[in-house]
């Protein structure tokens, strides 16, 4: 068996191996929260990737983060798996790892039969023999300072559920036990001044026997057939994905889900490197209604939870659809075991409209070609919520993070008649959705063209200073890109501006391109990018400082990966960890360096009845484009649906068509027969346009046309026209 | 035969009627710039939809306007079609209507034979006869102050074509003929100071020819089939379209293209109104050079040129691929003929991903429903332009404008060496691409749930004012979204703030959600906004008011349709026309009442060689959003994917699969076998997956899991695991 390419994540062969040497080392009665790739260091796997033939390989090494029960005590280390060696082995204080989904399913049988719980539900209205009924939904607890961080602390969001197939968000429960996972008790419940009793309100659910009831389904929706009876235009072999000129490693771990390692597009049978590294790092959401104890509402998904330990196993036909490839991703269980995560990424290709079109007005020479893209999908659920994470590669150098957020609200009580204050909705009745933001934080290490030598500038469309009716600017219309480049990490901290809807421009200035001269570059253009809305000084911007600003850059540094810690549970923001942290005073030069680009880009979500029982769902879109980059337009050889030029017009010859054949008409509507649609030539005017040989047309061969051989046309041999050999018209001959 | 609908486009038949009771009572010689549906009044039509059986049918009118040669008077008008009768006839003074294509294709040919531009083009480096391969693309001259309004003018950008084939913009002429339509001539040129000889450069063609010499297509590009066996989901009378929930008529336009009315959503089988009426108004298209006499490039394509009269001929499995409907357009010619425009629009429905997820993570169960989209597309060429505009339904009630701009850039040559100063780029050797906007003016008319009772409100998202540390806002998260009525026409003036990621709210204040207690409303949600670059007091800035601001709203008026005046070439914005004319001093109310919203959106353009010899298309994305419309998620009915209850999974029975049977596996990538893929259950997490019947998984009947019946895992019966019944696990009973 070939060995595992470098950026591959860890085997279940790798993970058995690397727990079985720390717990030979160290013990069996660990918890394992982390055993995964440590990416090998940039400097040897750049030579690795210039080289591999002759270059030494890379070691395979783990990260490896456990607690030691019953004490909590947390070690974090590294195993290197190719020696077989601990290489290093830390006892950490005061912080928590990664939380697991082992942890937070334990706290649901706890709190059922808590004394103190059952008492809360009995006073909130729940027979005390329902406690089969009671189900919560543990976080860990963001940060509580009466608790501090030396306690593995869970806060359990409790609901009831009359029959097991109701959704439990509509029916929260009012109280908030807190779980102590050293003592594995409730150590406190929080219990607000006004009490809610449990709501008597009819469910809503959204699953089908449900929606039987309610009267079924429509049935006027035909099925829509994709296919492609030719097999696929992208190859997978291992984790490394070539489609069309793109050319991709997928790496993929616990935390961030997919990873993408040594991007690059072959651009004229050279392949230029453009990313070097690509993920979703962190993200946070943080809730706005300021009663306690919902301040502790604000989730690190990624941090605190981990987008690979949370992935859904994709299914053909239902989250993906047409000719799908997938990859499993295997991670670690709790006790050092292995899980393996069917189909945690799908890879498939879509239709995408067109991709450029152009018909000359004058001689109806026309070219029409179709766009495709990749799309590279992993879906998370957490708790509540589920995020469709879509990276999507587009034949023109352009890549598109795309995310789709669904699932259901997190949800709270209200009594009836009670003010939310604006901090919620109520979204249905009893039921109060809290105001919450979705702030992501997208990490690049770009490598423009290779060497790891780039700068980021501010692109900002601005007029010219020079007032109307001055001689540089007369009528006033002048306006230019003001591009300022970012020299350090403290001036790297900056914030969109929708005045100039500015971009920020990842550059290689040692590339500058023949034409422009300017320097080769990849554009983020990335709009929805809310403000941390908690204010400076807060819990939450104490703890997700990466959300306090649109853009960071940093200078690269090979465990710089987490903006908000490496360990994020039960940070207390004080100080703030990550992004601060390695900034400090904010002097490091980033010019013309290898650096690391963060993007914060999110939504901020008011709650609304339509986001209930199930959020139909909703799309957030951010652009990574070539500028600059290519020699010109770099998708001219994507095979058109039709092309023809004028000479091919003019000698009814030599036209390009390879118009989709499965295409089909349906009739209806106002259209005047079948000339156009199913006629000699695609994609020109057709039989009544206004060129070409038409009848009525205006130009060409036109009978009543205006240019060419009409007979009542304009120009050209026209009998009734304006112009040339018209016999009516104003210009003829 | 039926009558038409009163929203129908004319016919041919009633174009040629207006044309010839036109020509009948005002002479033969007239050429005709519009002849176009007046709209039936608001009022009568409102009486109308609601009883179409017994209220009488609106008349049929046309609004006729003319230019009468060689004077060049020009005459608006409105013909009754259904009585026979010219019932508005008024000389216009100081104003030209829109510019036809005979027009513009006309002065082609006149410059090919004026001797001045003949010197010029030899002074250029084109060999006199060489004539027949000069080109140009006329513009309306926009406004030159030293011509004025009274006389008709075109600007001539010129280019040339070594070859009939090569790509003009490729090979600008550095000169600028302008051609007066009344005198039929051309009566100066436009000569820069530093002059520009002809580039020799190779040329750099699209077409397939060109390709082809540089080596061919690509050959890895396999087919995706898409086809709907069983019929689509939509259906089109006359122009009444019908799908999923929604209904609305599709009209079409000269200067709009197409227009939608009586917009509603069929909500538990009642009708109920969205918008009276939707659709694109204007635009305009300002350049950043200040050089003269490029400040003159600043297109309005819609009320200069008319995206109707610009509209393509879409072709099946070329344009749009699938299973397609269209409607043709009848378009008035110059000398009153019709001309059609064959599939002016298509209609058709797209799958469109993940409609909505969830996955319980403690009990698997599952529900996956996906989504689809109709598709109402037209895609107009501006000379060099191309401007595909979708407008996509979904069936969760939002409504999508999207725009692609693709085509060719506008392009002026440069001497080798020439700065551009920033206000262009070079794209390829001696072509200068100018920096440019394209700023869209959308047009809606609310009426939610009818009686055109609606208001608007700005929606900002706000951090609580309370600070860090107050009994109100201890923890500092507090936020909300501040609404603010908009009182008067003046205060609606109002501009994106990205701060607080505004939105606008089109409200109807008299219905209240019975849950969430807000208004119905919908939310739009915009975020390429840019600001009018020109300055104010530009010419620009004059002449497109409306681009002044992201929204203004004003009350409705029947005829106030188009926001930079009924007449736009010409105007010199001295008094600036629309939307400043019908504010006034902005004094009118604007709440509860029959209200337009007026929304400027587009994008600023600085070139880049990427984007030459003709552009990958760029995307432009908007949401009109429902909020409190509905009393839930309004897309539960759909039939899913997949579904299944928590009591279905623990009794393996129930489960709602429509997985799409067409879907393949493609083997490749890191995926450990046959698992999960096909196995036995869609969509939840498979047989290793975390939950269910995992054999190391977490939860459920799990082997190694944790939850449930595992036999290594932490809960339940786990026989290592943590909890429940586990024999070697922690909380093992």
């Amino acid at each position: 068996m070939a060995p595992p390419h470098p950026f591959d994540p860890l085997s279940a062969a790798e993970i058995t191996a690397a727990v079985s040497l720390v717990k030979k080392a160290h013990g069996a009665g660990l918890f394992f929260h982390v055993v995964s790739l440590q990416e090998p260091r940039k400097a040897a796997m750049t030579e690795w990737l210039a080289a591999p033939e002759t270059t030494p390989r890379p070691a395979r090494v783990a990260e490896v983060v456990v607690i030691e029960n019953p004490a909590g005590t947390v070690y974090d280390g590294l195993v290197d798996i190719t020696t077989g060696k601990i290489t290093a082995w830390e006892k950490l204080t005061g912080m928590q790892p990664i939380i697991l989904m082992e942890e937070l399913q334990h706290v649901e049988n706890v709190v059922r039969s808590d004394p103190m719980v059952i008492e809360q539900c009995v006073l909130s209205g729940v027979p005390r023999e329902d406690m089969h009924k009671i189900y919560c939904d543990p976080w860990t607890i963001g940060y509580d300072e009466r608790f501090g961080s030396d306690v593995r602390l869970q806060q359990a969001l409790m609901y009831y559920r009359p029959d097991i197939d109701n959704t439990q968000y509509q029916y929260p429960l009012d109280f908030c036990p807190i779980y102590d996972g050293n003592k594995d008790a409730i150590i406190a419940i929080d219990i607000p001044k006004v009490r809610r009793p449990l709501s008597k309100v009819a469910p809503l659910d959204y699953h089908h026997m449900a929606q039987e009831k309610r009267g079924g389904y429509r049935d006027d929706v035909k099925p829509i057939n994709i296919s492609q009876p030719e097999g696929v235009s992208f190859s997978v072999e291992g984790n490394e994905i070539s489609w069309q000129n793109w050319r991709f490693h997928v790496g993929f771990n616990y935390r961030e889900g997919p990873i993408f390692n040594n991007v690059r597009f072959v651009d004229n049978g050279v392949e230029r490197p453009i990313f070097y590294r690509m993920s979703l790092v962190e993200m946070v959401v943080p809730y706005g209604n300021p009663e306690r104890p919902h301040q502790r509402k604000h989730a690190f998904d990624l941090g605190e939870y981990g987008a690979g330990y949370m992935s859904n196993s994709l299914s053909l036909g239902c989250d993906c659809k047409g000719s799908i490839s997938y990859l499993d991703a295997d991670m670690p269980t709790r006790t050092g075991g292995v899980r393996t995560i069917k189909n945690a990424v799908c890879i498939h290709e879509e239709d995408d409209g067109i991709l450029f079109k152009h018909t000359d007005f004058r001689d109806d020479s026309t070219i029409v070609t179709r766009a495709r893209k990749l799309i590279v999908q992993n879906i998370f659920t957490a708790a509540n919520y589920e995020y469709a994470v879509q990276w999507i590669f587009h034949q023109d150098g352009t890549i598109e993070p795309n995310i789709r957020l669904t699932g259901i609200l997190n949800t709270y009580i209200m009594n009836p008649g009670e003010d939310t204050h604006g901090w919620g909705t109520q979204v249905y009745p009893g039921v109060n959705a809290h105001n919450h933001q979705h702030l992501f934080c997208l990490r690049i290490n770009p490598n423009l063209d290779g060497g790891n030598k780039n700068s980021v500038f501010l692109s900002d469309a601005v007029a010219s200073d020079a007032p109307v009716g001055s001689a540089e600017n007369f009528y006033g219309n002048a306006f230019y890109a003001k591009r300022t480049r970012l020299e350090t990490t403290k001036e790297a901290k900056t914030d969109f501006n929708w005045s100039t809807m500015r971009s920020w421009d990842m550059v290689n200035e040692n590339n500058v391109h023949p034409y422009s001269g300017k320097p080769v570059s990849y554009k983020l253009v990335s709009r929805e990018v809310p403000t941390l809305l908690p204010k400076p000084q807060s819990l939450v911007w104490k703890r997700a400082a990466f959300a306090r600003h649109t853009v960071h850059v940093t200078k690269y540094a090979d465990d710089q990966l987490y903006p908000a810690g490496r360990h994020v549970p039960q940070t207390s923001g004080e100080p703030s960890l990550g992004l601060p942290e390695w900034i400090g005073e904010g002097n490091d030069s980033i010019v013309n360096t290898d650096i690391v680009l963060w993007h914060t880009f999110g939504l901020t979500h008011f709650p609304a009845p339509e986001d209930y029982p199930i959020m139909p769902a909703e799309p957030i879109v951010l652009l990574l484009r070539p500028r600059h980059f290519f020699a010109s337009n770099p998708v001219m050889d994507v095979p058109p649906s039709y092309s023809v030029t004028p000479s091919q017009i003019l000698a009814k010859k030599g036209v390009y068509d390879a118009t989709d054949k499965m295409s089909t008409l349906v009739l209806g509507g106002r259209s005047h027969g079948a000339n156009g649609v199913n006629g000699s030539h695609c994609c020109t005017n057709g039989t009544n346009g206004v060129n070409g040989h038409s009848t009525n047309g205006v130009n060409g061969h036109a009978t009543n046309g205006v240019n060419g051989h009409a007979t009542n046309g304009v120009n050209g041999h026209a009998t009734n026209g304006v112009n040339g050999h018209a016999t009516n018209g104003i210009n003829g001959h």
